[in-house]
């Protein structure tokens, strides 16, 4: 039987997709979790009735979020990823030679728990060698971390209202600077500049006083609110974009490429005057 | 009273938009068109139900239907647009100084009509002396152009099923080829990448025999399906893109610049693949 699962934002816009199935639902100690089967993008996780991610448009996201970073730092050896319970992202950084370590930060065991049961696409890189899996909560494994011990973090964080709010601080940022090597890079996924453009103001308001270096990426998410996200780049030293070849990373990916990687950094003039450039 | 306006696309997918008010309904020779107040958005047509402009996120869409062409010719006397009733097409092309004379050729002098009624920001160029308004069939029009006649077509159509089909074939744009000068750009809207990549694939097919260069470029766009949109750029001759400044016009725009103009033609690996580049 059909039915259409329905996300509304904000009570102004909303995002409708058919279904065929829904396969999975619980209640976790930090939301709620549901899986459905849909026409258009496959399978589709849900927290607290967000797309987190569906099958069939999710490659932009974690393409996005990992491959620029990797491919702008010469030696990333150790990367951390907060949040990103549902695979996508350590699943893309695993394809880099050069990086030796992954830890994955996610708060909720229950978000990788379905990602395992259900998203094959998504759950292939758990159990690899390189990726150490930690259930914690993101700002205290930060606080615990050593001092410059990642080249590399990603927040692959939800939105900054409700339990992803703390990563989205000027406090939070200042940590994850310490815990960068001098050459580090940060990613953060920083919302949707059609729909939310008083909240990128905000998060880039208390990104600047942190990193020597602050950029914003964008691409088109169809599943997430007005289909066009955006992510920040920032670096604690000046650095160049795309130190090495995509061109290897190119052969397994659907979104990205170099000529995509430097493209992503062109901003359109209403979203350069959110955050001020 | 608030109501929700809802657009469910080849049964699969969905956008709603939480309205306001609904201000106008009229079933026109052609098409049902309507207009109403959202939250989001601002004021909105749809044609047949289906989002053919809002205010807040029109802009996109018209400044990348004009000035990546308008820029990428020496000398761009006269234009064509085909369709474009709602005015903003115009509107756009009438900021460059070396356009002399812009020819609009709309089916329905309803959408016309309505855009004068109810879309301030878009209805502004239909009495400026440089634009003569037609109301008219495109593919009929074209046929009784004379050779060589235009330097740029711009076909700001609807979808290739329904009353805008005939303006999707190889047939036609072999007319369109007739009508441009030698070095000549014709500009197509192209659909969504994500969920009509079986259209575009077709689409193409039908340029490329026709054209001695065919590229595409992409933007993102809130209210169209999957909110992620593509147009063709067609010429009779090997052409170099953004021949002129984009300096003085980007002070116009919210979303056209030079690095947008030159980052939207780079594509994903899958919309590569769909067009087989």
């Amino acid at each position: 039987m059909s039915e259409w699962f329905e996300e509304r934002y904000r009570d102004r816009i909303g995002l409708s997709l058919k279904t065929t199935e829904k396969l999975f639902s619980k209640q976790s100690s930090f939301q709620k979790i549901d899986v459905y089967d849909t026409i258009a993008y496959g399978r589709l996780m849900t927290l607290d009735g967000m797309v987190m991610c569906t099958e069939k448009d999710e490659f932009v996201y974690h393409e996005m979020i990992t491959h620029v970073a990797a491919l702008s730092h010469p030696e990333p050896h150790s990367i951390l990823v907060i949040g990103g319970g549902d695979g996508g992202t350590i699943r893309e950084l695993v394809k880099h030679g050069d990086i030796a370590r992954i830890d994955l930060c996610e708060i909720d065991g229950d978000v990788i728990q379905v990602s395992k049961d259900y998203f094959p696409t998504l759950n292939t890189a758990f159990d690899h060698p390189k990726v150490n899996v930690h259930v914690d909560d993101g700002i205290a494994f930060i606080a615990r971390a050593q001092p410059k011990s990642y080249q590399i973090v990603i927040i692959d964080s939800s939105e900054p209202i409700g339990p992803g709010e703390g990563l989205f601080t000027e406090a939070f940022y200042t940590d994850v600077k310490r815990v960068l090597t001098d050459n580090g890079i940060m990613i953060a996924q920083t919302e949707a500049p059609f729909v939310c453009g008083d909240m990128i103001g905000r998060i880039y308001s208390h990104l600047r006083p942190v990193f020597a270096q602050v950029k914003m990426f964008t691409a088109p998410i169809p599943t997430y609110p007005s289909g066009y996200w955006s992510w920040a780049f920032c670096s604690k030293q000046q650095t160049d974009f795309l130190q090495k070849s995509a061109e290897t990373v190119s052969k397994t990916t659907s979104y990205y490429n170099e000529a995509i990687h430097q493209a992503a950094f062109a901003l359109p003039n209403f979203v350069k005057a959110l955050i001020e450039v």
